[in-house]
């Protein structure tokens, strides 16, 4: 149909674009203009901003067998009842699969969205059902609020480091990402508020502050109860509306739970939470829960989107909670993941070179760690691989230059065995990396952490 | 938090945006300037085109067991083996649940992307399963190119009447739709090329060309087999790429495919499918088939839209397509579906008065129907809901005033029994509108039909 031999390269600034194209067929001469390069110059302004990323990039090299992974947050699933489950769901398609292979609403399953209030009323939510939309997972939920809220060049600020995948959503809609500051006690108050003043010195429109209070991936911290009262204010006061992540709130080693930011002001935070870490990433089932205005929208939004969340999910999941003990399963998986974090940190402890530090998470799936100056993580982690260990650089938790000597380490896949023998491979290529530095001096020449980096007595 | 009563309303242009808002709060004024409204401020553009459609809207009222429903577009699920399917997934998930219940890759399960090539090779598809993506039904896979490709004010062009669903993805980015005119072979080539002419005279940017080539949502029609090539010459003259969205075409009620768009052009036609029609709607698997570099975006665009698309559920349809003969359950869909289009195109010709005219379709799911002179179909519906039967209005499928005396007619979901009856209220309704209309004249004043629609020789 083409002939590409004689068309430009799709580097070629000469190259004609599209509108170009069709004037020119318009006014009559009938040569094919179409090449394959064509799509490359037909794409939306905000694609320039798709780029894979650094931990996708890594989930092919660090899935071999004889590589530990650190990399991924995968939750471990061998725990769950996988007899009784698909029983279960055996049943519901027998008895039920007409409505379950149909279908549905896009707000979601008005049983299942009962069912949430009730999980969301163990962190001091009091909710409404009308007021929850189902969706394909809690980055559907990231993906539709930024959709109906952000216009290309909007500030969103997020704490520094922060979770990728809601940088993606970010992006994908051309926000302009600010972080925000966190020690120990996560997010710093003083930090939100200098930031906020900064932005808007810059004349910059801030739409919303990301979170994830309780423990944040990567950065493994939890907000302290009583910073909370003082970040709703802060968003409060500026007009800046919260968009609270919180798909591991109920994975608390010690059983304990923390106040939903939502809790106390309904009328400023949007929640996101989700089924993914506390019974099965797999079917994609997550929700969020938003003031009565801004959820019409993110129906509308999700019906141009998907049409509707799988209804089948949707039922399993609800057949799930009534007729399992889930709370006990979310027991079992705390103590497993709490087992794991503890082979973590006694690991790293017995193994890690001087001058190394890492966070110390009471929940959640991961540690965040931060290497001796002169080590490039991101630059090191092919020479990990090779010792058969993996994990993910800073960086790409960041939407700027920063996070170059930080690693997000997970505990929430492997075995406490693997994950002991995995920290010793990469304690083993940490001291390799400093003896090289040592001796040749250090490749990297950009900053080793920005303001944005947790301090490193993140401890 | 907020003291609401001080607060000027969301309709007082004097209203402070939330810019001035972060403003104030940083010059130290320590009044709280947030209230509910605030939200409503703080949309992004692209806000204001999300209006819940007029099907939507529909489907609360025609849900009534007593209205015969001609409005929805729901597969009929009876014939579905539910007891065997039930006890194929409780063995998937007994003996695969680990890897069926966790996070899988953004594209899809492998396996099932070569199935899904298997499938397209029926109309003459040769595609490699590298360049497949499955998304979280079709919809999805809309919404995905759209953002790949579509900045805010490029031209989409679309058949008029077009998918309801399509216009709603393409509003969401501020696309510029341009409808071109059908009439019973389908798209009509002239159209297509004077519609091309007058917007590129008009100094737009035509992205793309969106096209239902089988079995038309909502008109019914199918692209003759001679135009097909014409419409690819005109698309990739004028360097315009095709979105071929192909839901219903293996329900052909003759068990006749025809040759997909995309298989005469694998460069220049991205391709839609759907197992929403052929095997279960609730499940949400749909999948793009596009040139390797474009598939590489969508992949990158699906990743922050909901990071992967349910693993179970693309288990589920691999394991149905390998253990159970999908094609003759395919050809079970096509007797009941044609059954029933017999049963609508029956009634509609013993009962209609005259003047009306419909589509004769020989395949899928709808029939396309034009009142007489003087009916309003969208003004009539609560009418017609009073006796007992809905419809969708011709206006929801149109991005302009256009389709206000046509309505789409549905036979894929109620019995033949209750279409006639249903087609028999609907009759009575017109008659006695057509009644009204000659005494008192018609409170339709917008044009009957434009340009765009399909014309009333449509048979």
């Amino acid at each position: 149909m083409s002939d590409q031999g004689t068309q430009p390269s799709d580097t070629d600034p000469t190259a004609p674009d599209p509108q170009a194209q069709q004037e020119q067929a318009s006014s009559g001469r009938q040569t094919s203009v179409y090449n394959l390069d064509a799509h490359t110059r037909r794409y939306a302004q905000r694609t320039a901003g798709m780029t894979a990323s650094e931990i996708r990039a890594l989930f092919s090299v660090a899935s071999r067998p004889e590589v530990v992974s650190l990399a991924g947050g995968m939750p471990n699933l061998a725990a769950l009842p996988l007899d009784s489950l698909g029983e279960e769901i055996a049943r519901l398609v027998s008895t039920d699969g007409q409505a379950a292979l149909q279908y549905g609403s896009a707000q979601g399953v008005p049983q299942l969205r009962e069912q949430i209030c009730e999980i969301m009323s163990l962190e001091g939510i009091d909710a409404h059902p009308d007021d929850v939309m189902v969706t394909v997972g809690s980055q559907m939920a990231m993906d539709l609020v930024t959709r109906v809220f952000v216009d290309p060049g909007d500030v969103v600020l997020a704490e520094g480091p922060s979770f990728v995948g809601a940088l993606g959503s970010f992006a994908a809609y051309q926000a302009d990402i600010v972080h925000v500051a966190m020690d120990s006690d996560g997010l710093q108050p003083e930090a939100l508020r200098q930031t906020i003043d900064e932005v808007t010195r810059q004349g910059k429109r801030i739409k919303f502050l990301y979170t994830i209070p309780n423990f944040h991936n990567p950065a493994g911290v939890t907000l302290a109860t009583e910073r909370r009262a003082e970040v709703l204010d802060i968003c409060a006061r500026h007009g800046i509306m919260v968009l609270e992540d919180n798909p591991y709130g109920l994975l608390g080693f010690d059983g304990q739970t923390y106040p939903a930011l939502r809790a106390s002001d309904p009328d400023n935070v949007v929640y996101l939470g989700s089924f993914s870490k506390v019974f099965a990433s797999g079917l994609r089932v997550g929700w969020v829960l938003a003031p009565h205005a801004v959820r019409e929208k993110l129906v509308l939004a999700a019906e141009s989107a998907t049409l509707c969340p799988p209804t089948l999910n949707q039922m399993i999941v609800s057949r799930y909670l009534s007729t399992h003990d889930w709370q006990g399963q979310i027991k079992v998986f705390q103590e497993q993941y709490r087992e794991r974090r503890d082979a973590m940190l006694g690991a790293l402890e017995q193994h890690m070179p001087a001058g190394c530090d890492w966070t110390h998470p009471e929940g959640g799936f991961y540690v965040w760690f931060t290497a001796p100056e002169g080590v490039d993580a991101k630059a090191m982690l092919p020479r990990a691989v090779t010792q058969r260990v993996a994990y993910a650089s800073g960086t790409g938790f960041y939407s700027g230059e920063f996070g170059n000597r930080q690693m997000r380490l997970s505990f929430c896949y492997p075995t406490p065995e693997r994950i002991h023998e995995g920290v010793r491979r990469l304690a083993n290529t940490i001291t390799e990396e400093l003896d090289l530095v040592h001796t040749f001096g250090s490749a990297d020449r950009r900053p080793m952490t920005g303001p944005q980096a947790p301090s490193p007595d993140t401890a």
